[in-house]
């Protein structure tokens, strides 16, 4: 799935992701109107208000972009309906080609890890049939149990030719409290990233990209470098770009040397964009033109980083 | 929350949680075969059998335990239908009296742990209504994220009343690999308990036990000793024991001087009794017959420790 990520990326020359975070506070007066109306203001009416805006996003930029990104808990606060509406998106966003990405962080000890393996990337099975409970491509996954931890996902990858990107170093200020801890002379992000780099290279093959990937924040330029030379068959998800204060300038050491392997997202700066005074001139509650140009504008940004 | 299970554990005279972890190869073929003559051997027959059978086991250890612990992977894996048993189990374990532990392990930045804490332990809006998704009185938290990332949900607990369970010590093997890493001179383990003990004294008052508790497997009492000194307010949850090697004999070092703080978690062991030759006296699949009688036997051997 990482190779396939790789070559949608080069088609559609676009490292980006964009973020389906989506909050109600993001969703306009005519798409909550309209799932109220049907839903009354209930959480089944939250829940097609997010899905309806997420097929708006989706209609407007699954050609210019490989793949989306849900985060998961934004759907799981609604309940049953909300993660209805997440299950709704993933298959939307698939039947318009796109690589979905579950940004569900899960992690637990072996048997657990197992079964969250198989609700998000693999197979269930009840009695005699099999169903798979969200479908999606990639998923990112907690390292705080280690290797037995992180094995039953990489063994459904394996199966079922998926992904996964296991965080490294978080965008948020406060990741650093354990994640720079400095042990035998170096932060544990770094210690994770060698984990990733073996797991990623037991399975990789001849591929140019293995099945494990990393989460790697655009807020810490300052470790990039490092990080791609301890991980150098490891695809990257970028967070933090945009309004968590990452810039295009400094994304150039996360990239390969050939200029590839990363894959940079932007949730609320992307689909926020219709409230951006900068895309009023689109119209009022333009949704998707907005996304579709403040996404276009970021991928120019992205790609001039590679020139 | 965390006072109201040390008074549950006090009058039930029972440090002991009983792990719903279930899944379809625990619940015997009655159940099995009841929910899939309604649903068919779909995800709906999936989750009915599991809320069925959470349902004997409640109705069979209600009234001798404080609490029950709901490992949400094992029901997340069944997709919406799993997720509505896991709702469903909730509710009914409180109807009975229960303080539900939500073993969901999440974790995230800032205002994605947030949609986590209203999810889980607090109330999302819609519109003018507010609801709650799944009200569990406690939920596990995973501290990779730092401060911000655990604020959200401490802020949930004082308006909710409600607790959370920090991953300190995990039962796994490969736990150590990450957890066990020195730095500054102390695994760490040590500093996350450290951040656990000031999380929680920022709100604890004069409380007995703070809002903000601790995972510390039964299968590392070598440093339970240290992990008490740490955090002598903390309310740990111990899980590992029986059949992830955990034993009775050494669970005294986990508890306060008085005798308290500690809930130990038992899954496979309990739900699963029922196959276990020792109580194939109770009759057939007697489901929770075999629960009661072992949680009862593991009541009197924690409880043994403290003599």
């Amino acid at each position: 799935m990482m190779q396939k990520l790789a070559e949608a990326i080069r088609k559609k020359e676009a490292p980006v992701c964009v973020g389906l975070d989506t909050q109600l506070t993001i969703v306009p007066k005519r798409i909550t109107d309209a799932a109220y109306k049907v839903y009354g203001m209930t959480l089944e009416g939250a829940g097609e208000a997010l899905a309806a805006f997420n097929r708006d996003i989706i209609d407007a930029i699954y050609d210019i972009v490989p793949a989306v990104k849900l985060q998961i808990a934004m759907y799981e606060q609604f309940g049953i309906p909300g993660l209805a509406a997440y299950r709704d998106t993933i298959e939307y966003a698939k039947k318009k080609d796109l690589i979905v990405i579950g940004d569900v962080k899960r992690g637990d000890i072996g048997s657990t890890s197992a079964a969250y393996a198989r609700a998000h990337l693999g197979r269930v099975q009840v009695g005699g049939a099999t169903f798979r409970a969200f479908d999606t491509d990639i998923i990112t996954v907690n390292p705080y149990f280690g290797t037995d931890g992180i094995e039953p996902f990489i063994s459904v990858c394996a199966a079922e030719n998926k992904g996964i990107f296991i965080l490294v170093k978080t965008s948020n200020p406060s990741g650093a409290e354990l994640q720079d801890r400095r042990s035998e002379g170096y932060p544990i992000y770094e210690h994770i990233a060698s984990g990733v780099n073996v797991w990623g290279e037991d399975v990789r093959g001849g591929a140019e990209f293995s099945s494990v990937g990393a989460v790697v924040a655009a807020t810490y330029p300052g470790v990039a470098e490092r990080l791609r030379e301890l991980m150098p068959h490891t695809m990257f998800l970028v967070p933090g770009y945009g309004a968590q204060g990452g810039t295009a300038e400094s994304l150039r050491p996360y990239f390969t040397d050939q200029g590839e392997g990363v894959i940079v997202n932007s949730s609320r700066a992307i689909i926020g964009a219709w409230r951006d005074e900068k895309y009023a001139h689109l119209g009022t509650e333009a949704v998707g033109e907005a996304a579709r140009v403040a996404v276009g504008e970021m991928i120019v940004e992205c790609n001039a980083v590679l020139q």
